[in-house]
C-alpha cells in the first residue's frame, strides 16, 4: 500500500451519540483504507457534544463543547453535523461553509426545510454539500438519483423510507396486536424514541420525500409541500380488512412526475400516508426496520433499492461514502456534481391528485343503502371498482334487495379519482342517516407498472 | 429554465446499434434538460458505423465509416463506445484518452481483460472514464459501489447479472421444458442473440464478475481470473431437484472477500456459475431477464438492487447517467472519482474457495450404497448435510439395510467444503462400482446472512 504524499484532510465532527460514535469507529479502524482511497490521510480534528464526560469511548483531547469555535478552526477542511435538528445546526453548517469547509449532513429536517439556502451557500463557496445518510440511511439512493439518473427523465419514486413506522405494521400484521401494543414493543426494542412522534406522524417520511422529490424533480421542495398522513390510526381491523383484499398496508412516500394536461401544467406531487398495497408487490415483503424503494424513469425502467434504513453503522457508513467523496475533491481540487433545481415545477396538491380509497362503512343492513352510498360517488364521479358487504357473521356479495334488516359493514374500493372528490364523499357519507359510522379510510396504491418478477 | 452560457460539450458515438440508437434518441429528446443539468448543450459531434446506409433514422450528416477520424477530431470532447469486443475499441478508446478525451463505454469484455490499461491512460491524461453501462444496464451498482460505499468495507457482491441465462432458467422453471427448447425460445423472442455462447457459457457474466470484483475489493480483477461455469449441461431435472428442496436455480455472480487464516493473506474469490438458492431468497424470485445485485458491507449491512440488466433503452439510460458526469466535469473544470487498486489482493483458485455441492447419483440399489458412497466424501474431509434415496416410484429417507435390490437415485447436500475436495470427492465417486452414473453436480449457495425481509 503506498504512502498518500497529501496533507490530511481534516473533519470536524458535530454530534456523538448512536451515528457519530460509528462514524469516529470507521474512521479510526478503516484509517489506512480511506487513506488509500482518498489519496490523504483523513483526520478527525474536533467533536463537539453537549456533555464530554458521557463520551468515554473517545479521544478526549478531541472533544469540546463549543461547536462554532470547532467550525471556525482554520484546521478544519470538513464538517460532519449528525446532531439533527434546524437550530443550531443551520447556523452551524453555513458558517462552516462561508469559511469555505465542504459538509456532510444527515439531517433531512434542515435539509427538507431550508435545503435550498444550504445550497445556494455551497455554490457561492464553491464547497461541497453531501447528505446520502438524510434519506433510507445505507441506501445508496440520492447518489444514484443525482448521478446515474441525470440523463435520464424520473417518473416516480416511492417507498418505505420510515423504518419505525415499518416495524410498528409489520408487528401488526404479525400479531394481529393494536397500533399502541406494536408502539410499545417497538419503543422497548429501540426502533421508536421516546416521543415518537416525528416517526409515527410521518413528518420524518415527509421530510424523506421533500429531498428525494427535489433531486428527482430537479425541483426545490420543501417538507412544507408535501402532504402527510401517519399510522396512529391504522387499526388491527384495518390490516385485517386490508389481508382479506390479499393486500399489506405500508407507510408509502411517493414522489411522482404528474404529466401536463389541458393547459395545466406539468407538475410534482409529493405526499407520505398508509397505504394498502397488494402482497405481490415487493414492498409488502419488506419487514421489520428495512426501508426500499422503487424508481421509475423513462428510459431505465423499475428499478429497487433495499437495505437497512437508519442505525448507527448503515448510517455512519453513507456518511462515510460522503467523506470520502467530499475528501477526493479536497485532493483533487474540484468539486461533486449537486443537485439542480432548474425546473421548478408547480408541486400539486395532494385535492388534485388521483388516488384510490377503500372505505369501510358501518351501515343500516337494509334495502337501498347501496343505492344511497353509490349515489354520493357517483356524484362527485367516483367510480367504484368493488363493492362487499359483511354482517351477521357472513361475508358475501352485496345482494341489496335480498339483504335482511340490522347492522352491516359496507367495504367500497374506489377507481382513481381525485383525492378532493374522495375525501368529500367520505364526509358526504358520513352525514347519510343509512350510514351508522365511516371505520376507516385508507388509499389504495397499485405503485404503477406491474413488478412481475421478484417477490415471490 | 436559463440558458447554458457554457460552450457545448461535443460526443462521439461509436456504435449505432440498439444502444447507440437509444443514445441518440435520449440526447435529442432531452436536450434542453440535459443543457440545464449539464451547465452547457450536450451535443453529438459525429457517429461512427460500419454501413451508413442502414441507419436512416439518425442525421446522415453526423454517420461516418472512419472511427479513428472521428476520435482525432479536436472539436470533440468525449467519446461514448457502444460498439463492443476488444479491438478495434481498445484502441479507439486509447487513442481518445491520450488525446485528452474523457469515455464512456458499456464494453464489458474490453474492461474486463484490459481495464488496468484504460484506467492508466485516463489518470496519466487526466481525463474521466466511466462505464456504469457495461454491468446491470439501468441499475445504478458501479458509482454505489465505487463512490456511496468508499467508506466501508465491502465483503460481497452476488446475484444476477446476465439476462438471457435467466430467462432460460426462468422459463425452464416455469414451463418444465429442456434446455434447448427454452435457448430456443429465448432466440425466438430476442433474449438469446444467433452465438449465445457469451451468455449461455457465463463469459458475460465473468466480465461482469471482474469488474465488480475490481470495484468493491480495490483490487485488479481480470475475467481470466474469474472462475466461470455456465448453463448448458442445467436440466429439466436438475431443476425439478431443486424445486423439491425449496430451491430455485439460477445464474450468480459471485465475488467475495476471503478472510485470511493461519497465516494465509485476505483474498478475493470471483466466479460464476449456476447454483441453487433457497426460493426463499428474493433473488429466487428475480425472473424473466431482470438482473438483481445484494452487496455486503461491514457498516451498511445487506443491500439489493434490482432493475433491468439489459435492453436498449436502460444501457443507454446508464450511459447518459457517465455521460452528464463526464460532460459536467468537462465544463467545471474537474475529474470524477475512479476506482482504486491499491488494495492488491491476490484471488483464490476455485479449488480453494468454500462452497457445497448438491449431488445426484445413480445406484445400484442395495445394502452398504450409502456406507461407500459416504467414505468418498468422509476421506477428503466433506461433511454431508442431507441425503435422501428414490427409486421404484417411491421417495424416502435412505434405509440403506431395508431398501431392496434394483437401480435407485441418492441425493447428497453437503455443508461447506473447499472445491477442490468436493470435485475430487465426486471423481472418485464416479470410479465406484455401486455408482451406476453421476446424474448431476450443482453447487448449493444461501448467499450469507439470512435477509427475513423482502420475498415473501
Amino acid at each position: 500500500m503506498s504512502e498518500p504524499v497529501n496533507r490530511p484532510v481534516r473533519v470536524a465532527l458535530l454530534g456523538c451519540g448512536t451515528v457519530g460514535t460509528e462514524v469516529v469507529r470507521l474512521l479510526e479502524d478503516q484509517a489506512a483504507d480511506l487513506a488509500a482511497r482518498v489519496g490523504a490521510p483523513v483526520e478527525l480534528a474536533g467533536i463537539a457534544v453537549r456533555r464530554p464526560n458521557r463520551h468515554s469511548g473517545v479521544r478526549q483531547e478531541l472533544l469540546t463543547t463549543d461547536s462554532a469555535a470547532l467550525v471556525a478552526r482554520d484546521d478544519v477542511d470538513v464538517v460532519v453535523e449528525v446532531v439533527g435538528g434546524i437550530e443550531p445546526a443551520r447556523s452551524l453548517l453555513l458558517q462552516a461553509i462561508k469559511s469555505g469547509k465542504s459538509v456532510v449532513t444527515a439531517n433531512k429536517a434542515l435539509l427538507a426545510e431550508d435545503g435550498a439556502t444550504l445550497a445556494e451557500a455551497a455554490d457561492a463557496a464553491g464547497v461541497d454539500l453531501y447528505y446520502e445518510a438524510s434519506v433510507a440511511g445505507a441506501i445508496p439512493l440520492l447518489r444514484p438519483l443525482r448521478e446515474s439518473l441525470a440523463g435520464d427523465r424520473i417518473t416516480r419514486v416511492a417507498g418505505i423510507v420510515n423504518g419505525t413506522t415499518n416495524f410498528i405494521l409489520s408487528a401488526m400484521a404479525a400479531s394481529g396486536a393494536g397500533y399502541a401494543d406494536a408502539l410499545e414493543e417497538a419503543t422497548r426494542l429501540g426502533y421508536a424514541e421516546a416521543d415518537p412522534t416525528a416517526d409515527v406522524d410521518g413528518y420524518d417520511a415527509a421530510s424523506k420525500a421533500a429531498i428525494l422529490a427535489t433531486i428527482a424533480f430537479h425541483t426545490r421542495v420543501t417538507a412544507a409541500d408535501v402532504y402527510c398522513e401517519g399510522i396512529r390510526r391504522v387499526t388491527a381491523a384495518d390490516i385485517a380488512a386490508a389481508d382479506g383484499l390479499g393486500c399489506a398496508i405500508k407507510l408509502l412516500a411517493i414522489c411522482e412526475r404528474v404529466p401536463g394536461t389541458g393547459g395545466a401544467p406539468e407538475s410534482v406531487s409529493a405526499r407520505v400516508y398508509p397505504a394498502m398495497i397488494p402482497k405481490t408487490h415487493p414492498l409488502a415483503g419488506v419487514d421489520e426496520a428495512f426501508n426500499a424503494v422503487f424508481v421509475e424513469a423513462d428510459a431505465a425502467g423499475q428499478l429497487m433499492f433495499y437495505g437497512q434504513g437508519a442505525g448507527g453503522a448503515p448510517t455512519a457508513s453513507a456518511i462515510l461514502g460522503d467523506l470520502v467523496a467530499v475528501a477526493r475533491n479536497r485532493v483533487g481540487g474540484g468539486r461533486g456534481p449537486r443537485e439542480t433545481a432548474y425546473a421548478s415545477l408547480p408541486v400539486r396538491p395532494i385535492g388534485d391528485v388521483s388516488t384510490r380509497y377503500h372505505v369501510s362503512l358501518e351501515v343500516a343492513d337494509r334495502a337501498g343503502v347501496l343505492s344511497a352510498v353509490a349515489g354520493e360517488f357517483a356524484r362527485r364521479g367516483v367510480s367504484i371498482a368493488a363493492v362487499r358487504q359483511t354482517g351477521g357473521g357472513e361475508d358475501a356479495p352485496v345482494q341489496p334487495e335480498s339483504a335482511p334488516a340490522g347492522n352491516a359493514r359496507l367495504v367500497v374500493v374506489t377507481h382513481g379519482a381525485p383525492d378532493s372528490a374522495l375525501h368529500e364523499t367520505v364526509e358526504a357519507l358520513a352525514e347519510l342517516d343509512v350510514v351508522l359510522g365511516v371505520e376507516s379510510v385508507l388509499r389504495v396504491e397499485g405503485l404503477g407498472r406491474a413488478v412481475s418478477a421478484l417477490g415471490a
